[in-house]
C-alpha cells in the first residue's frame, strides 16, 4: 500500500523533471544540531561496545539519525555543489526518525516525501508558483487510493512582515509565532498574547488578526482586500514596509491565479498561515484534506533564502514535504484503502503430485516470462486445499496442469472468484484486466 | 541507479508471488541481542534528552537499529502468525545498520534485499530448490546493468554433519567453523586447526578437506563422488550418520539437477560452503560473480529450522539475502554502470520571455499527461544558455514554443544530441524510444 503511494509520487516527481536522491540516514550530530527547532527530537547512536562511555564524546561529534530531509539536502548541496546542475530540482522519499515519546497518530519512525528546488545565489520566484502545483498534482493522483481532495493554503512571509512593520510592530518573529496558534487557542487569546508578549497595542493586535482572516482564491480579490486593510490601518503605501509587503503580495497573486487557471480550487491564499519555523523567507504553504481537518497539514513547506551557504555563496530554495506515513495511515483507516489481494500473484499453479512439480514450475515460468505473477502450490495436497490456499492469499486464478502427461490435452484455468473455468495455454493465456495486478481498493 | 536495481528485484520477487513487507528500522534491544553472531555491531539509540543517562537503562530495554532483515522477520512472523498465510513468502528490501568502524568496501549503512519462505511447523524441501533459482533469475536481470554472471554455490549442513559424524567426529560446529576458513587460510592451516581445535585425527582432518574439495554441476556426479569418499573412509552406509548425510545429499541433488535443467551453470554443488552462522540446518548458499572473487559472496543464505518459535510451534524457513549496496557499488565502479542522464526529464521546454512562461508550462503539462517527463527552462535566458542547461542535465530534447503567439505556426523540437530539429505538437509528439526514459548504461 505505502509502496504504491510512493511509486505514484515518484512518477509525478520524475514526470516533472525532479532528480531522485537518497542520503544516508546517519548524519553528524553537528549537522543535526544546526537547526534549533527540532533538536530536542534527535536520536543519537552509540555502538554496543561504547555503552556506558557515550558521554565521553561531545554530542556534536556523535552520530544521529536525520529527523527531516532538509538537513541532509543542505549537506548534500554543499558537498556536491561543484557537480550539481542549478537550479537543482530534487525529490527524496525516505524514512526519518524523531526521538520523541510516541503518541497517538505520531510516529517515532516515518516516511517523508520531499521536493525542493535549490538555486545557486538566486532562485526565480516562479518556482514558488510551480512547486505547490506539483504537490497538488501528486495529491490528485492519490485520490484513486481514496484520499479526499487536498487544498494548499498559501501565504507569504514578506507580505506578513511588511504589513506588521507598516503597523509599527518590530517583533516580527514573535507576532508570527502567536498568529500560528490562531486555530488552536482562538482569536481572543492571540490578541492577548500579541499585546503581552509582542508589545502590540490593542489596535495593532486586531489589525494582525484581521490580516489573518483574509482568504482569497483569485489574485484581484486578494489585492483588493489586502490594500483595503492597509488603508484602514493607515499604512503608508509609498513606504518601505508596504514595498516589502507588495513583493509578497505579487508572488502570492501569481500563485493563486496560476493555480486557478490550471486547477481551480487547488490553491488558495490564506493569510493566517504562518509556519513555526523561522527559516522561511517568502512563500509558506500548508495543505489540508477535505473532511480531515483534525489531521492538520499533510504537506507543508515554503521558500527559504538560506538552505545552506558556503563562504559568501548562498543556496536559496523552495520546497514542500508530505508526511507520508500519517497520510497512508489516514488512507487505510479513514478512507478504507486496502490492497485488492495479499499476494502479488495472479495465478496459483496447482500440483497434482510432487513428482510432477517440475511441470507446474514450468507453467509458472512461462507465465512470469510474459509478466504474469505466478505462484506454485506449496504441497500436492487435495485440490480443495490448494484452492483454499489461493483464496487465503487472494490469488484470483488457479491453474490445473493437464493431469495425464501421456495425454496431450490442454491445461485448464479457473477464476475462483467468478467460478469460470476454461482451457488455457501458459504461453498465450491472459488474465482479465481487473485481476491482472494487485491494486489498492477503497471501501469507505 | 540503486533505485532501478531495487525496482528490478522487486519485479522478479513479485512475479514469483513473494509478498513485500516493510518493518520498522528500530527494534527492541532484547530482539536484537537474541542472535549472538552480530551482536557486537549493533547501534543503540538514545534520545537527545537522555544523553548522560543512557546507562540507566539496560541494553535489552533500549532501542536499536536492525542489523539484518532476519531478526525483524522473526518478530513479524510471531506477531502476525494468526493472519499470515503459511507458507509465507516474503520479500523485503531495506536499509540495515552495523555499528562497526567503517572500512574499505564495508558500509555502516547499507541496503539488503531478502527473500524468505517461512512455514508453520513444517516447510517442504522444494523451497530449498526454488529460492536460489529466484535469486539467479533476479541476478540475471541485473546483467543489463553490467553485472557479471553469478553462480550460486550450494551445500547442505546435513550432508556435512552426517559425513563428519560418520568419520567419528563430534564437534560439528567446530569443524564447520574451520572449514569456513579454507579460502582464507589454506588447506594446511585448516588441517592443523581441525587436529588442534576439533579433536580430529590427521586422517579425519584430511577426509574433511577432501569433502570440501568436491564440486559438481549435476546430481549423479555429486552422488558418485560423495559415495566414493564415504567408501574410502569406511563410513557405514547403513548407519544413522550416513542416513543424515543422505537427506542432505538428496536435497542438494535436486537443487543442482533442477538448476541444470532450467539455467545450466547457474547453481553448483560446492561442499566447502559452510556459512559461519550456526542457525542453518539444511541447504546453505553463497553466490559469486565471474571475475569478482575478491568481492566475496554477494548473495547468501540457507535453510533454518527455527526462524522463530511460539511455545511448541516452530517456524522453519529458507531464505537468501543480497548485500545490495556493495553490489551497486561494484556495478558503478567496476562494471562502469551510470545513469544515461542526470535528469529524468526527456524534454526541456524553452521560455522566450517570462511573460510567456505559462505557455511553456502548458506544453510541459501536455507532454507529462502523456507520460513524457518534461522540465521547463529556469529562466528566459538566451537560447544558447537554455540549451546548455539541458545539456548539463543530459536532457536530450529542447522544445521551442511557437515564438509569435499571434502566428498560428507549429512548435519545434530539437534533439540536441543528433542536432535534428522538426515541427512538433505537444499533444501527439513522441520521443525516439532510445531517448524516452532515463536508463542505466555500462561503459566497462
Amino acid at each position: 500500500m505505502e509502496q504504491r503511494v510512493i511509486d505514484t509520487l515518484r512518477d509525478v516527481f520524475e514526470l516533472n523533471g525532479f532528480i531522485g536522491i537518497e542520503t544516508r540516514a546517519v548524519e553528524q550530530g553537528s549537522s543535526l544540531l544546526k537547526k534549533g527547532e527540532t533538536s530536542k527530537e534527535i536520536y543519537l547512536l552509540s555502538r554496543l561496545q561504547e555503552v556506558g562511555h557515550e558521554s565521553d564524546t561531545a554530542v556534536e561529534q556523535r552520530l544521529g539519525l536525520h529527523f527531516d530531509l532538509t538537513v541532509p539536502l543542505s549537506r548534500y548541496v554543499v558537498e556536491h555543489s561543484g557537480q550539481l546542475p542549478f537550479p537543482f530540482k530534487r525529490w527524496q522519499i525516505q524514512k526519518v526518525w524523531r526521538g520523541e515519546r510516541p503518541q497517538e497518530g505520531r510516529f517515532r519512525e516515518f516516511v517523508q516525501a520531499d521536493i525542493d528546488v535549490v538555486g545557486e545565489g538566486t532562485l526565480p520566484e516562479h518556482y514558488e508558483v510551480e512547486l505547490p502545483l506539483v504537490m497538488v498534482n501528486a495529491l490528485e493522483r492519490l485520490r484513486e487510493f481514496g484520499l479526499p481532495k487536498a487544498t494548499v493554503h498559501a501565504n507569504n512571509r514578506k507580505l506578513s512582515e511588511g504589513f506588521y512593520r507598516g503597523l509599527g510592530l518590530t517583533d516580527i518573529e514573535g507576532v508570527l509565532r502567536e498568529i500560528d496558534k490562531l486555530d488552536k487557542i482562538g482569536a481572543d487569546e492571540v490578541v492577548r498574547l500579541l499585546v503581552n508578549e509582542c508589545a502590540a497595542s490593542e489596535q495593532q493586535a486586531n489589525a494582525c488578526l484581521e490580516l489573518a482572516q483574509i482568504t482569497a482564491s483569485d489574485g484581484q480579490s486578494l489585492i483588493d482586500r489586502f490594500n483595503g486593510l492597509c488603508e484602514i490601518h493607515h499604512i503608508d503605501m509609498d513606504g518601505d514596509a508596504y514595498a516589502m509587503a507588495k513583493e509578497g503580495l505579487d508572488t502570492l497573486t501569481m500563485i493563486v491565479d496560476e493555480a486557478a487557471r490550471i486547477r481551480p480550487g487547488s490553491v488558495i491564499a490564506d493569510l493566517k498561515i504562518a509556519r513555526g519555523l523561522d527559516y522561511y523567507t517568502g512563500s509558506v504553504y500548508e495543505t489540508f484534506l477535505d473532511g480531515a481537518s483534525s489531521l492538520g497539514s499533510i504537506c507543508s513547506g515554503g521558500r527559504y533564502d538560506n538552505l545552506a551557504s558556503q563562504g559568501s555563496r548562498k543556496y536559496p530554495g523552495v520546497g514542500l514535504s508530505i508526511g507520508l506515513s500519517r497520510l497512508v495511515s489516514y488512507m487505510l483507516h479513514s478512507a478504507g484503502a486496502t490492497a485488492s489481494r495479499i499476494s502479488p500473484a495472479c495465478v496459483l499453479v496447482a500440483v497434482w503430485n510432487e513428482e510432477n512439480r517440475g511441470e507446474s514450475n514450468e507453467i509458472a515460468r512461462q507465465l512470469r516470462a510474459r509478466g504474469i505473477a505466478a505462484d506454485v502450490a506449496p504441497t500436492a495436497a487435495k485440490l480443495g486445499k490448494q484452492i483454499k490456499y489461493a483464496d487465503k492469499l487472494g490469488i484470483p486464478y488457479v491453474w490445473f496442469p493437464n493431469e495425464d502427461p501421456a495425454d496431450d490435452g490442454p491445461d485448464q484455468v479457473k477464476n475462483i472468484i467468478s467460478g469460470e473455468q476454461t482451457d488455457a495455454d501458459a504461453r498465450s493465456w491472459e488474465p482479465d484486466t481487473v485481476y491482472a495486478r494487485q491494486t489498492v481498493e477503497t471501501h469507505a
